[in-house]
């Protein structure tokens, strides 16, 4: 199974572009969307956002993934094997968080430059060909890093910030909700915010968070939109308090 | 065949998480987005969408249907067969109109309950794998019911309110346009709309109706938006007279 | 593998629908989305953007394209052959530019005509079945066109327009980049912008143009959105000068 988590959108032509390339060099292997609208341009929210999700995939799964800001410029290509999943995309800390939280881990540079590789594409023409080769057990070449050089280490354990807001309003920030006290206030957009186990444990209109069903702390209002509700956006502020 | 219904909408993790149980649980089996924007927490005009679109594919096909504002609650997770076609979901009356409009009909309440099951997100941990024993021809542990539980007795079996409004800006209501004599006149957002058979019968910027390609009452503006055009939002009612 | 370049949008039932038939008529064949999101109503702004992107993929592939504002009239549907890769579509211009660029070329009316075919639907009654059939070597009714007859004699080679925004907000022009001299400035929406390599190479907020990753003269700002910053949108004139 190969994951894709980027910043690219659906429409367009740049998930196609890169499916085609998979279909060819990986056929008969699900592609999967996981995310195509992870925080643009912000390989920072976007860590904390794949370390929740990656893990609830199976030993085995490959993640293609691509929020690549300088693309074109010097940063380096990287593969990263964590816990049995494999991981490709640009080296500028999106895979810090899942690294730091690995009990098994290596990482490699990718040394293999593809015959055609364009200054603004690298997701086409470099990281879904590796990405394929990964998938069918295809060897790439590569040479081994030291694994501390996957991690951010000015970056800490958990993110006091909006990562993500879904379809539905709903805000989840870079924060495991299992590390949170549980009667702790969230601070956001200027609300203070208790924790409940169901929106319907607070009044319609009213705002309450809770471990989504991915283990991160979720911000919510009651048959309301969060976002609107309380003015947050991605990349913003949460603070944690008695 | 796997039929998506939902409102989960495409970018986020959530048609992606589902749509990664189902490649490991029936694999091979093609899995397509049917409606990822159906009503937003509306499972009566979600019905009427559903019953216009689940009876053109092909007999055998699965459709996993999730527009579950109640999830979380007690409202109990069930299977439909309703002329050779399967649906599984939450029962909240997305399946009303479809059971009542069925030749042949069974119903059951679903007895399996996963090892792991989130308070908010069904979609992936039950209905799922549910879906996906149903398109591989697994048993699932379920109790029958009587087949009028499907059914809400006060639905009325056309509905004259808009049901979706698609990406032209065209308005479908939930009513049958065969149902609906053929000089009729609707009036929406306050305007008086005729029948035409094709847009090109009305001049540019007037508003029609007509019967669209899955048999519903739908309303347009040749060359225009009518949601725009005309001030039309889901939910909005329709009225039917000379 | 087949890809669809349409003006659908991918949510709403349009394009699962086509999906649908190609699951059941041309089954284990790859089918990818390239871009939902075409020029909508433009035959001749996606005529450039088709011409741009189609020659990337394998011999072979089929393209099914519907943009398609005369669905229902008597605009022909066609099927051509260019290169090696085939296209199923309105003959409404949207293949011109393909054609007039390819070293060889065989163009046919379709003369099958489904039993079931709606009104306002031929993506899913018409040209998804022509498709299905390309795709898996079956036979398709057809009359040989005159290689001439998909062309469009007044639209010029490189289009001075821009044909599509992308998610990043770069306006992608209907130039190929390897006909506007170097040192040529563009204008587009009053702002005068010259050529750079990479976004690197203008500060930022700074305008460039560049050739894209599909060899289109495509117009960008650093670190911002063009479309916004430039006050650019589909269909706008840009105009070449030194």
């Amino acid at each position: 199974m190969i994951l894709l988590f980027t910043d690219f959108g659906l429409t367009g032509p740049y998930t196609g572009q890169m499916k085609a390339v998979l279909a060819q060099q990986a056929p008969g292997i699900p592609v999967i969307d996981l995310f195509a609208d992870a925080p643009a341009f912000d390989p920072q929210l976007s860590a904390y956002l794949l370390a929740a999700y990656a893990p609830a995939f199976p030993v085995g799964s490959v993640f293609l993934c691509v929020v690549d800001p300088g693309v074109g410029t010097d940063r380096r290509p990287v593969m990263v094997e964590a816990d049995g999943r494999w991981f490709v995309g640009p080296d500028n800390g999106l895979f810090a968080l899942l690294a730091r939280r690995a009990t098994s881990l290596n990482a490699w540079t990718i040394d293999w430059i593809p015959d055609r590789l364009s200054a603004s594409f690298h997701g086409r023409d470099l990281f879904a060909p590796v990405a394929a080769n990964l998938a069918t057990g295809q060897p790439v070449e590569r040479s081994l890093l030291p694994s501390a050089a996957i991690d951010r280490p000015g970056w800490p354990d958990e993110l006091s910030r909006i990562v993500y807001v879904d379809v539905y309003g709903n805000a989840m920030t870079g924060m495991r909700a299992a590390t949170v006290p549980p009667d702790a206030v969230l601070t956001a957009g200027g609300t203070r915010i208790g924790r409940a186990r169901t929106f319907g444990d607070v009044r319609p209109g009213e705002a309450l968070w809770y471990g989504n069903s991915n283990g991160l702390a979720e911000i919510a209002v009651n048959q309301g939109r969060a976002d609107r509700a309380l003015g947050l956006t991605v990349g913003e502020a949460v603070s944690v308090g008695p």
